[in-house]
C-alpha cells in the first residue's frame, strides 16, 4: 500500500493505494468518528462491493442507500434519496458517509455529506480509475442542474481516499480508457515525465497490468494533491485541472448526462483545447499532435459529436464556472506540461477549433 | 445607524442597525463583487420593497426571484426555483445573492447561494424582526425535509447584514411577537440585564417604539455576534442559542410547517425548557414563572399544541440536530441569563414536563 497525503491543515488527509484495501477494515474505521455509518452506492457497484465494506465496518451501525448507476441520475431527485435514508435511518451529526461508487456516487454521496445537518465527516472508497485518479480527491461535491453541469455543490474535503486497486478488474473497458483521459489530463497540463512515460507504457495500462495502474493511480493523486494543497477553492492554479472540461461538460450537457462518459467527453475537449491552442500559435503543432495520438491510442474519442452545431457548442460552453463577467475562460496549453487559464483569445478561432474538430457547420 | 462586526477572521462581516437603511446604497454595493446580483426575496415582501433594494443595485446586472411566502415552502422544490433563476440570467460565480425577507427568504437564498457553482457571495436584508435578531446572523442556511426541520444546509456567512428598522413597520403583530421570542431567549440563556429591560419595557417593543427597538435589535445582535464568533460551527456554545428549539422544531414538523411560527414554537418550548429545568431542580421555580409570565406578556403561546401526544412529541424531539449517539441534548436552564446543553435528564422528567406543558397523554 502507498499513502500520500493532501496537505490541508486541520483538514489534511490521506490517500491509500494499492491491492486488497477494502478487506482492511482498520484504513475506514481509522477515520469514523460516532456509531453511525451510511454507506452510498450505486447498482452496479453495490452487487460487487458493499458487502467487503459493511463486514469492514462491523461493529458501528451500517446504514446503505444504492442508487441508480450513471450520470443522468446526479440530479437533485436522487440526491434527495441520500437524505431520506439518513434521516429515515435518524443518522446524527457524527455520522459518517462513505461513497462506495465512481465518480458520480462520490459526488452526490460528498454533496450530501456536506449539506446533511450542515455537514457530516466522509469518506472516499473510489471504485473506477477515473474516481480513483481525480474526482475523489480534492473536495469538489455536487450535482447537475439540465442547465449545467456541476452547477450544484460544495467543496468538502473527505477524511481519507481508499483507492484499492482490486475492484478495477471488474469496470469495464470503456470506463477504463475514461479514467485514462484524466490521467492524460496531468500529462498535458503539469507533468511532462508522465506523458512521456504513457506514450512508453499506455498499453500495459490498458491491459490493467498492476504495477502500472498504481503508478498512474499514484501519479495523478500526487498531482491533484499539490494542485488541491495550492489553492482548495479554485481561486487560481486549481482551475488547470479543467483542461478539456468547459468543451467535456458542453457536450455531456448538449448530448444529455450519460451518453457520453465524462472521461470521454474530456479528452474530445482536450483534444479541442489543444487545436485552439496551436491556432493561437502557443503550442507547437507536432504536440497536439502527440497530445491527439496519445488520447486516441487510449481508445478515446478525439472528435466533438457533429450532433452539435457551433453555435450551440458556444451557448453550451457559456454556462460554465469560468465565465467571468460575461467572459470565457478556457484551460489552454503552452507545451506538453504547461498550462494557462486565460480569456485572451480570438472567439474567431475558438469556433474554427469547434468546427475544425467535428461540431456541424 | 448602529454597526457590529461579526468577528470571523478573514470572514468577518458588519450588521448595519437603523433607520432608512434600504435607500442607502453605498452599504449594499460596498459588498457587491461582480456585477450581477440575485434578489431573492418572496410574494409578501416583494410588492413592499423590491423596488427599493432594486434601485439601490443600479450599477448591476440586477434580477430577482420572487418564492412564495411561508416556512411550508422552505423546501428543496422551491430552493430549485433559486437555481433555475440563477442558471436562466447566467449567473457566474461572481454574482452576489441577496436575501430580501424573513428568515425562510433568509435560510433559502443563504443555502443557494452557499451551493450555487460551490459558493457565491450573499447578503442578508432582514425583513422580520426574527430575522433581524437571529437568522440572518451567524451563517446558518438551509431548507426543512418532511423528516426534520433544518436537516438540509450549509454555514454560509453573509457579507453584510442590513436591518433597515423601518421596514419592521409593515409587519403584523404576530410576526413582530414572534421576533421578540428570540429577543426574550438571549435574556434568558445569556443576558440577564436584557431580560430585566425586558420585563420594565416589553410593551414599548411590542408597540414598535422606534428606540425600544433598535434597542432589541442590537443587544440581539451583538449576543448572537460574541456566541457565533467564539463557535462558529456549533461545537459547543452555539448550541445555547437553541433554548427551546428542540421542542420547537418538534411544533413546527409535528403540526405541518407553518401553522405555528418559528417563533411560536420556540416560545412554547422555552417555556417546556425551563419547566423542566425546574423539575430538575436546576431552575428556582420563581424564575420558571417570571419567564413564562415575560413570553406571556409577549403575547406568545406559553402551552405546548395538544394535538400532538407526548409520545409523538418524543419521536419528534429525537430527530434533532444535538442528538449524538441516540442520546438526546436540551437546551436548560440554571438561572435566568444562564444556559447549558445537556443530556444528563431523567427521560421521565421530560415525559412529565411535555404532559405539564400541554401535550395529550
Amino acid at each position: 500500500m502507498r499513502t500520500l497525503v493532501v496537505d490541508l491543515g486541520d483538514r489534511s488527509y490521506p490517500i491509500h493505494i494499492g491491492p486488497g484495501l477494502l478487506a482492511r477494515a482498520d484504513l475506514l474505521t481509522a477515520q469514523v468518528a460516532g456509531r453511525q455509518v451510511m454507506v452510498v452506492s450505486n447498482e452496479t457497484v453495490a452487487p460487487l462491493y458493499l458487502e467487503q465494506v459493511r463486514a469492514a465496518c462491523a461493529g458501528f451501525q451500517c446504514e446503505t442507500v444504492v442508487l441508480p448507476d450513471g450520470e443522468r441520475y446526479k440530479d437533485m431527485d436522487t440526491l434527495m434519496r441520500v437524505f431520506d435514508a439518513l434521516l429515515r435511518h435518524r443518522c446524527d451529526r457524527r455520522t459518517t458517509v462513505v461513497a462506495l461508487g465512481g465518480g458520480v456516487v462520490g459526488d452526490m454521496a460528498g454533496f450530501a455529506a456536506a449539506c446533511y445537518q450542515r455537514g457530516v465527516p466522509f469518506i472516499q472508497i473510489p471504485t473506477t480509475l477515473l474516481a480513483q485518479v481525480d474526482s475523489s480527491v480534492g473536495g469538489k461535491t455536487g450535482i447537475n442542474h439540465p442547465l449545467g453541469k456541476n452547477m450544484i455543490g460544495a467543496f468538502h474535503q473527505p477524511r481519507c481516499v481508499i483507492a484499492d486497486t482490486d475492484v478495477l478488474g471488474t469496470l469495464p473497458d470503456r470506463e477504463l480508457r475514461a479514467g485514462v483521459a484524466e490521467v492524460i489530463k496531468y500529462g498535458l497540463i503539469r507533468d511532462r515525465e508522465l506523458f512521456l512515460w504513457l506514450e512508453e507504457h499506455i498499453e500495459e495500462v490498458l491491459a490493467r497490468d498492476s504495477e502500472a495502474l498504481i503508478h498512474v493511480i499514484e501519479r495523478s493523486c500526487r498531482n491533484k494533491a499539490e494542485v488541491v494543497a495550492a489553492d482548495e477553492r479554485e481561486g487560481g492554479v486549481r482551475a488547470l485541472l479543467n483542461l478539456g472540461h468547459t468543451f467535456g461538460h458542453a457536450i455531456e450537457t448538449g448530448m444529455g448526462y450519460g451518453d457520453w462518459l465524462h472521461g470521454e467527453a474530456v479528452a474530445a475537449g482536450m483534444c479541442a483545447a489543444a487545436d485552439l491552442s496551436t491556432r493561437l500559435g502557443w503550442l507547437p503543432p507536432q504536440d497536439r499532435d502527440r497530445a491527439i495520438a496519445l488520447i486516441e491510442r487510449a481508445g478515446l474519442p478525439v472528435r466533438l459529436p457533429a450532433a452539435l452545431s457551433v453555435d450551440r457548442f458556444i451557448e453550451l460552453m457559456a454556462v460554465d464556472k469560468k465565465v467571468e463577467a460575461g467572459q470565457l475562460r478556457l484551460v489552454l496549453l503552452e507545451g506538453i506540461g504547461a498550462a494557462c487559464v486565460t480569456a485572451r483569445f480570438d472567439p474567431q478561432l475558438l469556433r474554427q477549433s469547434i468546427a475544425a474538430c467535428g461540431a456541424a457547420a
